[in-house]
């Protein structure tokens, strides 16, 4: 395990992805193995952590390949996890088999990690939040979290990362109306991508508007205005003024100790989601109620218990069991 | 209690209004007494479940009160819930304080409960399913929980319904972008609000946009193609027919016995979902582990310790504690 640590704090790649399988798995002895690798692990150094989202289609593998390269171009290396919290009903994954980012998974100074199939997004998050630790324990400069935008995993990361990227298409009023608003409260940047060509005017259109839109929501932090750019991720115009973008805004944060702080709270906050989880498991995976466990379930869905009797009767059990 | 039971069973407002704020509650002895009046209360008057959810600005509050007064004319006695998590950032209700479906909270026929205020998605999912376990019991025909187009809230109203209703504006192809694909996917009725004067030739645009959409996902009962109506809520225009679809698809479902296994399996999944709260809850109000974790608290806060350790710390000394 020593060797492992090691190897991980000396960037092998191997011994990464080993780290991530194990995180990965829901085998309790790996389970046991995760957690001490993670304790090993606890270090200083500090990555920047990038959450990317928008909607599918509008290009977020292509940007965090364009961006991915630039950052790798001005010196730093690059890791990128995905978040595709399954479809709730098709169980299916979001992002498809499609080949992905292909140049910068040639690069040397990138490591890409698609995201496992399935799992509910309790399950993401924890799993998410403890790959982010071994990557920065890794010592990469830039670790990029993407997740697909369909509304919920976007807390969720925003909760694991320093900066919040939130991927927007060139188009017309209904953009600002509904559902995003509340996505666009999280932002610390946004870019409107796929502003090329004929699609130029547009993309300066929909700027203006998300402008206006977020002078009149309210501020995260006082001295940072939420910039809105535009950029194509193809044709890689933009790109390098999003670097900056973030760059400044991590200089600002940094400085004013704001990222000290939003860290320190995030800390607190995978300790209460990890007692949360922890616990929830403990009781799930207890050989030992495995059988009343089952039978409950039966008598609730046969509708000769309630839900809320069968679940006090079980974690009845479960703490009579330690006495 | 048994005569709080007894008022409730008989549709009295004020009593249900009572069980209502006690599920609310988070004292431990309300909490006991809710448990206790749920256990009482269970018996076998199916209402009907339906789930309404939109962007802000769709119309909600006039579809629901449109829908409503519709239902109540058929003969039929209405509740309405509030299902809104708080905005994550700033706290603050997204329905705001303005007065609501005035129309029909004077109907002797209607009851409506506004959301309680703040709370994460999981405590107002618990909440809102015992809600509904009461308004059942006091044999509401129809239960109407409305939810705010967030993203993040439909899945959990659509785990508690017979049925999901989506409404949607008249308006360009971005609606079919994106986030609301996997909203869409729980559609089993999509209606078109605001078809009303210049707008109709944009709303019967969308309905032909929408319904190529719904084409090419994967359909939840084979028996049934999710139907997109238009209505104005506000003129009172198509409100008889969407109440006419609901009423077939209720028949359908409960024909052919897909609305017992959808119950069924929601108890299910009720029961897993209340062990976790309950369970968490225990170990976060037990007064004996209170001053650890505000210790523990404070040392991940600092980065002395790692989240995952501390909670692995906290857990044992809850399990301990029983011994």
């Amino acid at each position: 395990m020593i060797e492992l640590a090691n190897k991980i704090q000396s960037g092998d790649r191997r011994a990464i992805s080993k780290a991530l399988t194990l995180i990965e798995s829901s085998k309790s002895d790996h389970r046991q193995y995760a957690l001490k690798l993670l304790e090993m692990l606890q270090d200083d150094h500090l990555a920047v952590r990038l959450g990317v989202s928008g909607v599918p289609g509008v290009g977020k593998s292509t940007f965090i390949e364009s961006l991915g390269l630039q950052l790798i171009s001005e010196g730093k290396s690059v890791a990128v996890l995905s978040v595709d919290p399954s479809s709730a009903i098709t169980g299916g994954s979001i992002l498809g088999d499609k080949t992905r980012m292909e140049m910068l998974s040639r690069s040397t100074s990138a490591y890409i990690r698609p995201s496992p199939a399935g799992g509910n997004l309790g399950g993401v998050a924890r799993r998410t939040r403890e790959s982010i630790a071994i990557l920065e324990a890794a010592e990469f400069d830039v670790i990029i979290v993407e997740t697909v935008g369909v509304g919920q995993s976007e807390t969720v990361v925003a909760g694991m990362t320093d900066l919040f990227l939130l991927l927007l298409l060139p188009g017309g009023g209904d953009e600002l109306q509904g559902i995003k608003r509340g996505i666009m409260e999280l932002a610390d940047i946004i870019v409107v991508n796929k502003a090329d060509g004929e699609r130029i005017p547009d993309a300066n259109r929909a700027v203006s508007e998300y402008r206006l839109a977020l002078s009149l929501m309210q501020r995260r932090i006082q001295e940072w205005e939420t910039p809105v750019l535009t950029c194509s991720a193809r044709d890689g115009t933009g790109i390098q003024e999003v670097s900056s973008v973030i760059e400044t805004y991590i200089d600002l944060v940094s400085t004013s100790g704001y990222l000290q702080s939003l860290r320190a709270s995030q800390r607190v906050l995978w300790f209460s989601q990890e007692l949360d989880s922890a616990l929830a498991q403990l009781l799930r995976e207890n050989p030992e109620l495995v059988k009343e466990r089952e039978d409950l379930e039966k008598h609730v869905h046969d509708k000769n218990i309630s839900p809320v009797s069968a679940s006090a009767q079980l974690i009845t059990s479960f703490l009579n069991q330690r006495k």
